[in-house]
């Protein structure tokens, strides 16, 4: 049974939490900043123990999760860049004008400052970038938001490991108690979402577990913003040009990324749409079937992936080729490809445009380049699509520009020439999308802006400056 | 009987805002310009027309509702310049690094576009400014959103005349059919938040109004953002230096705002705490006493009105001064002041600390300034505080800073020795806060920040400068 808060436990968090909250509201970056290298540095101090655990508890390898670790540790840093001389405040200082038209205009300056309270639920697939001291926490505590976090029951000695190195950081560097928290179990985080003093949710994970959620935050007397990234299809767009001229290429590209972490990323590319595809397909069954299967992060999750991909295989017409389970046992997720003719995806698009998460794809065989156009119209909401295409073709510029017509609309990031797996941790990087994606296409969950989830603004009217207080005060510009 | 769209004609309007997203989503800013502008002059062209009706439907007044539709005009002018040179995309460029720690980076190109067709539903109490042709719908348009508006019931010939003008001058200046529709009625407007092809909605109006919709969006199958400013008390903390130094002049002010418009204002200053006010107090009665009764919006509002500021005098042990009635109509607002002491209020702070649209504050009489910040801690959500101090005081500024550090938490604008009635448009306006004032405290409903709420981020990974459109290349800065 996983582990499961006792309401005692979880109304002392919120209470810590909320108290902690009146410090941290008026608190400088400089001192939050503080708090944010000291989590980076213990994390980094802890190492060996964290990726031993980790990897006892999720297979997932030594080499995957020391990159995971040093990404969550730049994580860290990265936000601590994006609220340097306060400029998360994005503060804004425009003097009065009596004579602004239509009526005079008094001095107003802008700032943001905390929500409150943030609930973090830690993913399965990234037990330390997405996890309780993941992007989510990173970003929470860098805006002045105190953390509840709950653990992943697939990874729960890893999250409280992480906990109690975050919470020993942040007591060496004077935080207040009740800055960071972690709790454990389904009822203790539906009702912590439904918490007067919780003002914000950040959620990575499921689609049934993150609408879940969200429908607490929602339908509670005073609704709150409620943030999940929930993963999706990714489809991806292979023009004729592009098969032909790098046909292999692409095939062995598209098996590395869709398998990478036996497919259990959100940004998996799990829906292909190839133009006169038949030569790639041959190519891409052969390496499928050569993928050795490797453990899955649960036995839970590899029974999951095994009955979703059954239920692909049962209720559609596509042929499927999987990659020789002989010997896997029942924690191993083996590769798999199905494919269909895309006149017949029609008839098979609910159970084949859904997200299947694991070492699965499905390559719809379309006829021409026009095809490619017409299947992204339909594209669900997804985190990401992925174009390969000849840049110094004139037809091909043509379709890429069709396509990202379209898709700019349905997904968040679009990939030329590359692959979705792989999400960079930028201020350029937009890691959210329509709904299914995630639940609100406004914001990102990486990158700096994923810092904006949990700030609201606030404007002060006709204050003298000597009236705006120190930790608001900074870097404003003129407007 | 309000008037009721038929449900073809409802969804005539949502195909043709669908299909006129299609091209509006790859419009330049340039384009949209020209519209918002046509608008604009087509507006001031029907002035006359335009008031004529407005002031039969509203009793607002011609002095007023010229200088509203000043401000109707100038917003259209506002959000035109917000989308200059694109700038409303936010452009980020990032050039690749291969160089770049944890991990080589992309080129990353990260803008903002449109949402999709958006619903927007006019107050009832600003039938220019935040009516059909309001903020919304010039935000909504200068983000590249089509607009299906719904009329209020208390100024539907204003809200058709509008409608009527706006579509003229989109078709004159070639803007797709289908950019603004305008529609009618509660079981349209339920029917048109559950839309699929409504992408979000934006609501001025009543708790009651903007929570039902609210709760429509946030439970259809693919939840949408919904953006409602519902209005709020609008909490006044005057201290015992103020009040003794300027006493007179702040009850003039106080009276004056919370009566303009007959009350009629989301930001009408509505619970006053006050510092040793004993004179003041009966200066603000004395005020009110004399205020002459006007007619309010409609025989309904009024009705309202009547009713609610029975219930807060019955279920309180407040006093009430009720402006002269006599040869006040069915229509009319008579200005109402309660008056009870602070220790009582917490009996009755349930029925008191709710919005009462029109006329009426409360003031409620505290022992001492320490009291302000102990009350100013309880404030709920709202749109302003105000406070009245004198900045040359030390003793005032500590209570300043106080007050500060309390309700930058709970409100979104504060003003100092002002009044909350008349919200500039501004780039450093927020007009907006944490519930109940809206059901998202991270956005603005006026000013340029206002069209962030029709704008989601996608970024574009590793495409070459020539496979980026020319509609989102414009205006980029280097990250």
């Amino acid at each position: 049974m996983p582990r499961e808060s006792s309401a005692e436990e979880r109304m002392t968090a919120v209470t810590q939490a909320h108290a902690a909250f009146r410090q941290l509201r008026t608190s400088a970056s400089d001192e939050r900043s503080r708090w944010l290298m000291g989590i980076a540095e213990a994390v980094d101090a802890h190492r060996s123990a964290l990726v031993a655990v980790a990897d006892e508890e999720t297979s997932l390898g030594a080499g995957r999760l020391n990159g995971e670790l040093d990404r969550t540790i730049y994580q860290f840093h990265h936000f601590r860049d994006a609220i340097a001389q306060e400029k998360h405040r994005r503060a804004i200082d425009q003097p009065g004008d009596p004579d602004a038209s239509p009526q005079p205009r008094p001095s107003l300056k802008q700032m943001r400052v905390p929500l409150g309270p943030v609930a973090v639920w830690g993913a399965s697939n990234f037990p330390f970038a997405f996890g309780v001291l993941g992007g989510d926490t990173a970003s929470a505590l860098a805006a002045g938001c105190p953390v509840i976090a709950i653990e992943h029951p697939g990874h729960p000695r890893t999250s409280e490991l992480l906990a109690e190195i975050a919470q020993g950081a942040l007591a060496k560097f004077d935080a207040p108690r009740g800055t960071f928290a972690l709790l454990a179990g389904r009822a203790t985080g539906a009702s912590l979402i439904a918490d007067a003093q919780v003002k914000a949710g950040a959620f990575t994970g499921s689609y049934a577990g993150g609408r879940a959620l969200f429908d607490i935050a929602s339908t509670r007397p005073d609704p709150i913003p409620f943030f999940a990234e929930m993963g999706s299809v990714n489809p991806v767009f292979l023009t004729r040009q592009a098969v032909r001229q790098r046909g292999g290429e692409i095939a062995q590209g598209l098996v590395d990324s869709a398998t990478l972490g036996v497919g259990q990323f959100c940004t998996k590319p799990g829906l292909v749409f190839v133009a006169d595809g038949a030569e790639f397909v041959t190519t891409v069954q052969d390496r499928v079937a050569n993928v050795a299967p490797a453990p899955m992060l649960t036995e839970a999750i590899a029974a999951n992936y095994r009955q979703r991909r059954s239920e692909m295989m049962d209720n559609s017409t596509a042929r499927a080729t999987i990659a020789n389970a002989s010997g896997a046992d029942e924690s191993a997720g083996s590769a798999a490809v199905l494919v269909i003719d895309h006149e017949a995806l029609k008839e098979s698009w609910s159970v084949l445009a859904e997200e299947c998460f694991g070492p699965l794809m499905v390559i719809v065989t379309c006829d021409s380049d026009s095809d490619l156009v017409d299947w992204a119209q339909q594209t669900p909401g997804s985190l990401t699509a992925t174009i390969h295409a000849c840049e110094d073709d004139a037809g091909d510029r043509a379709v890429v520009n069709r396509l990202v017509d379209e898709l700019q609309d349905s997904v968040g990031r679009l990939i030329f020439n590359g692959w979705p797996t792989g999400v960079a941790v930028s201020a350029a990087m937009h890691h959210g999308g329509p709904h299914p994606a995630t639940m609100n296409p406004i914001f990102t969950s990486v990158g700096a802006q994923a810092i904006d989830r949990f700030l609201k603004p606030v404007t002060m009217q006709g204050f003298p400056d000597e009236l705006v207080p120190a930790w608001l005060a900074g870097g404003a510009t003129s407007a």
